[in-house]
């Protein structure tokens, strides 16, 4: 039987890497695509003889693979990449980052700065985010006109802000923006208390019950670096996560974010409640914050994905980049080079992000029902020769510049190498004119 | 007064970044290059003015830089890339590395991988590499023919190996390999022993007159991991450093690498001696070998160079992921977001490894008077926009992809990407000849 849908895109690989648990590489088959959708997964010649009609792509070179998910993002601080470096957290916060935000934050620079973003996190192969920040609406709206999959996490702190004063306003936007995207094909709006040190327990229990109230995700930054630990123990005499776990927040829908300060009480919590985990390794290394033990959350079976925190603290959102260190960094921590293997790694920035954000059931992984969310990358570069084994070069060699094309839910964002959706040369007008109002 | 002569280039950027020891970010200047040397560094519109008839290139969203200088590195094992990974030192090497080196290595795959690895090396901005391996006139004949300035190692181990059998016969091929190139104005020859737990007492000692003899660098790997320790307390009952500096060998002519087990006598021993270290923050991470104390030795005084190991424990030859890597890194282990700072990691990449190399006085830097090797990098891109820093930029967020073009002693090897003394395709369908051998 043959089919002649014009709606068929076929992606034909030298390799196709599925990323799921039981990760395959395919060698020589083809990504059917219908619509939003993955149709089938083929033997390359089976799939030019069942389709004789439709559009067929080749990639003789390339890996296809699930685009990558950027567990933990604050996509709109890329407006001050590089802004300041090489301080000490409260330094750079109280008096680079916060004064600055404070004085050109609005719907206008997150919009503009969210779009920045977004392309460069298209050209880095990336098809989900999963953000945190202010004026949800402007970084909404780029990443729908962009067609990227987006996470907002409607931002809840104790500091009045110009995106909200009061509690009140934080709460009663965060719901207006809830309507607004509930049913949306693309956005998904999640809960993102700031920190324990930054809001209440009486506000982080009302984060619990609203999240209860619409089934939703909660992010929080938890237990970054050892100030929180101790301002946790002096506050509270419990530590962040208990703290949590007392409100009854740590569950399977608490997304923890950095996670770098762990006792062995904290791996009991873990173990036993089963929250995700998103491990930051650039940024955590970059702020001397501490580093995640990988190897260890794996060994306990508690999920850990990948994020790259802000380019303001990183100073990218390269997600491949981010596998590297990650892979790296996990093995000197567990003073083993077994650990964080190229395989796992993978999986912390494809399946592993769609567990956390839970959206496994949809995308993560190229299996044939899950949305057509997928990146070619091409090993035919001097960089990536001669080529044992395609998935460690991916993670250990390649860079962000040979993810040739990028895909969400079945439409192209990048075409050899060529933004489908955003107009680079406007982007970087818009950044230079931005830097300029902000250099001041 | 204007010049005429048509020797000279002028390279116009937005910004030259000359990495003297007082660095310097210079805007809207001109690199004046006559022949292989720095003749100038002047305000453009000067050069302009007082070059009429020079050959002026334009680098409008570029900064110019003197190329990095790569301070360990064994490049012919990128034929080895990926071949083997996230396994136990030992294991990697006694059952993957060692066995295909004994069945491969010979001056054909070590002139090809070479070649492969200096195409990656000038692509990522490379201008000088500080190699140790076997069949040393393959390496050299290939960087002589790239033009890629070239320190090559005359390894020395009592082990035997394809390039040779016995201790005299390394001694012999090391000797006639300094006599055919100790007057090369691009190769350098310098003494390699493997360590102190592969080289003998007495061997290390007749490296140590070789070395005084004829005025050489020693290049060693030492106290790279734990097991090192342990072994050298085990037979010499002193640690590899105490082993080498009751030699007499620990003085500002060793180079000494990795180093990322260091106690309290070993820092009051570098602090006196003043050797140089190479530091190498992806290859230690990888094969979780820990990690060198970079700032509290910049905070003693002492040399840290930088450099990425091979290939095969990387896995590529790009300095500027390993000035992001080694920064990072750095503050980590320091527990200080301020340690080993944007700049301190460029000029590991540069000055610094001059420095180590002993070639500081004619290479490292954009002074007057010293070559021409340097490397525009454009940051007009999405990923390094906005821009407030170049420098920041350049260590924390550009990529290698960034570098347009390469000069060494004032001949381009890239243009505007492409390579200009290597065919791309040849060496990549060299790669894949070797690969198939070595795969089966």
């Amino acid at each position: 039987m043959t089919h002649a849908q014009p709606s068929i895109q076929i992606l034909h690989a030298k390799w196709l890497i599925t990323c799921e648990e039981k990760n395959q590489i395919l060698e020589k088959h083809a990504l059917v695509i219908q619509n939003d959708k993955i149709l089938a997964i083929l033997p390359s010649d089976e799939a030019t003889h069942r389709y004789p009609t439709a559009l067929h792509q080749h990639y003789p070179s390339h890996a296809i693979l699930p685009g990558f998910i950027n567990s933990h993002t604050h996509i709109a601080m890329n407006i001050f990449r590089g802004f300041a470096d090489d301080l000490e957290l409260m330094d750079w916060l109280s008096n680079y980052i916060w004064p600055a935000e404070g004085k050109w934050v609005s719907h206008e620079l997150v919009y503009d700065a969210s779009q920045l973003a977004i392309a460069e996190m298209i050209r880095c192969g990336t098809t989900c985010f999963n953000d945190m920040y202010f004026f949800l609406g402007a970084t909404a709206e780029a990443a729908e006109e962009a067609g990227i999959r987006a996470h907002i996490g409607m931002h809840i702190i104790d500091v009045p802000t110009a995106w909200a004063r009061t509690t009140e306003e934080y709460f009663s936007k965060a719901i207006e923006f809830y309507e607004a995207y509930k049913n949306h094909p693309l956005i998904t709006p999640t809960l993102a208390p700031h920190s324990t040190y930054t809001v209440s327990m009486e506000n982080l229990k009302r984060v619990k019950e609203l999240a209860q109230q619409y089934h939703l995700k909660i992010n929080i930054h938890l237990q970054e670096v050892p100030y929180e630990i101790e301002r946790s123990m002096a506050v509270y005499n419990k530590r962040p996560l208990q703290c949590l776990h007392d409100l009854g927040m740590v569950t399977p829908d608490l997304i923890a974010i950095h996670m770098t300060q762990l006792d062995q009480q904290d791996l009991a919590i873990l173990q036993e409640m089963k929250p995700h985990i998103v491990h930051c390794p650039e940024s955590n290394m970059k702020l001397a914050s501490g580093a995640c033990p990988v190897e260890q959350l794996n060994q306990l079976g508690i999920n850990v994905a990948l994020g790259t925190d802000s380019a303001a603290s990183n100073n990218d959102l390269d997600m491949m980049g981010e596998m590297r260190s990650a892979a790296l960094l996990g093995k000197l921590v567990a003073k083993d080079p077994k650990a964080v293997s190229a395989e796992t790694t993978l999986k912390m920035a494809t399946l592993h992000g769609a567990r956390a954000l839970g959206i496994e059931r949809y995308t993560g992984s190229l299996t044939p029902g899950k949305a057509a969310d997928c990146i070619p990358i091409n090993l035919n570069r001097i960089e990536t020769q001669p080529l044992y084994h395609p998935l460690s070069h991916i993670v250990y060699a390649a860079s962000c510049h040979q993810v040739t094309d990028v895909w969400v839910a079945g439409k192209q964002l990048l075409k050899n190498r060529q933004l489908l959706t955003l107009d680079k040369s406007k982007l970087i007008k818009k950044a230079k004119t931005w830097r300029n109002k902000i250099k001041k």
